[in-house]
């Protein structure tokens, strides 16, 4: 396929909900967040294909038409932006929680049938451009066999039950629930299986996290590390003496089983009450709170999962999230 | 004098301004906080008198316009609440900066003539009530006779150029510059030299500081420890690569010598440009930063004095103020 013409150029975002504001279950899809890191492409619908082929007994090229008439997939799943691969240490708290329908990938990759020693799956965008200084012909990501092939992973053509926007990868992009953001491509024009990751710098210069103590490889941005948010008190709407509720959202690329919220700034940590888990969408919790001094209060709110991985409390992706309220006498 | 009428019954407290609305080097009178204790007196000043007594050589009665007629003097000084003695480890954050003026203490305590072995001066007010579930028929402070002597202590009947209002002390009320609000007895009607201190519960029993690690005798909550508060940005105008100037407000008992800003949540801290003390004013303090990228900062700041004092990190009086902001990239 020809490189289409963009229409923007260079990396952009649009942010409108912060935190505090992602008030309810699913986020309406104008609220979600949007970031682009090569430009926007000006793509056409009816003439798009997606190629499903390398290390696959049969390669495929699906239109649009054929790929709706394939069996549909509706998932709830977080989407978090894992910040910029520039600065990984600053939390960027670009989330959202939507309705994703599509294609499964492991539906067509079982179409395709998948080669001994695959071990991957590459996907690319039609998007291309500048990054960071460098030109990029297009954006390319990978994920494990394994994951590609878990049933969560959609080629998703809707979101909240509409098309996709091409803003928001439409009118075809890969859908990786309980991945960053980075790895569901949008624009996605060809599917490649394969025994090794990609050469793309997407996947081997930028969304490398170095470990903390700086020693070790650095290892894929793929699964979501804990993490959560908080949505209310907003400052300063409390009253000593008065009961608020703490709340917020909980996620991880596993189910958080636990949310821990202070508001001593730390010193002291409760439980919070957590909903269950409903596919890869976030969990909200609450924590009832009575203020019995007027004054400044450090609260925040810390995830964990099963598998006991929990939330930093250093300058982190994921660190703990935290508000500075006061408390004031009613007036 | 008979316990007058009260106005209001009980503690109280306004604050309208917090740290980021303190945006003038002069707070002005009306957007001060206010906090009183037992009520507010419903106080005549025609009638008023003060006393000074005790260890003296001469016992005096002074009337509001034989004070009027004394040397008046003013004095900038930042005025800060030691927050809540039940509460001694919440930050309160009730702060100002004015301008007072009236009679120096150490002229008043010339002319009564200090005896051998004095050590404090006790000042009480004539409000009286109930706090902390207890009776209390005045309330009382107490001061070390070096720092009464110091030239900056007043019997003050103004502020900011006005008459004290009766909400804030007035007619006449004890000003302490470089002790918390709490030394600086309101509705004042005696002074009392004396070889020990006063044996109110507002002496004795609040405004007594445990030490942080439990052990050891508590000490008077006198002079103010280290603190600082952040006046800019606000949450969420900031943009990315846009020059923003944090600034703020930093003062201690004695001048601050260094203010350093962190925007890593503590993990890197840069020297602020600072300004010289003037009086026991706070200082302001200014620190250029242009943000990189998008995402969260925690910004925060923390003042240290020309003897090495400074603000921790944990739950304390003076506390290191942060804020989290928002850096966006332009619409």
């Amino acid at each position: 396929m020809r490189a289409p013409v963009l229409l923007r150029k260079g990396f952009g975002l649009i942010q409108k909900l912060r935190p505090e504001h992602m008030t309810s279950f699913i986020t309406p899809e104008a609220d979600l967040f949007t970031v682009w890191h090569l430009g926007v492409p000006d793509v056409c619908a009816d003439s798009w294909t997606l190629t499903v082929g390398g290390m696959v007994s049969r390669a495929l090229t699906l239109s649009l038409e054929d790929l709706a008439g394939l069996p549909q997939t509706e998932i709830t799943a977080v989407h978090e932006c894992a910040g910029s691969p520039l600065a990984p240490t600053v939390p960027q708290r670009r989330v959202g929680n939507v309705r994703w329908g599509g294609v499964r990938l492991s539906e067509l990759l079982h179409l395709a049938g998948i080669e001994e020693g695959a071990a991957y799956v590459i996907s690319t965008g039609v998007d291309h451009g500048v990054y960071d200084g460098t030109h990029h012909q297009r954006y390319e990501k990978d994920l494990p066999l394994g994951k590609a092939l878990d049933g969560s992973v959609l080629v998703a053509l809707a979101v909240n039950g509409e098309a996709l926007p091409v803003r928001r990868g439409g009118p075809l992009r890969l859908v990786v629930p309980g991945y960053y953001g980075t790895n569901s491509t949008k624009w996605l024009d060809s599917l490649t299986v394969s025994d090794r990751r990609s050469g793309s710098a997407f996947t081997t210069k930028y969304y490398m996290d170095r470990p903390e103590n700086g020693s070790g490889s650095p290892s894929p941005v793929w699964e979501l590390a804990p993490n959560s948010c908080l949505v209310s008190p907003l400052d300063g709407d409390v009253h000593v003496g008065e009961p608020v509720e703490i709340r917020g959202w909980a996620w991880a690329h596993e189910p958080v089983t636990s949310v821990e919220v202070t508001t001593d700034g730390g010193r002291t940590w409760n439980p919070a009450q957590v909903a269950t888990r409903v596919e890869h969408g976030w969990q909200g919790f609450g924590f009832p709170w009575t203020p019995t001094s007027v004054g400044e209060y450090v609260i925040a709110c810390r995830a964990t999962t099963g598998s006991g991985a929990t939330q930093p409390d250093t300058p982190r992706r994921n660190r703990i999230h935290q508000r500075v309220i006061f408390v004031d006498q009613p007036a």
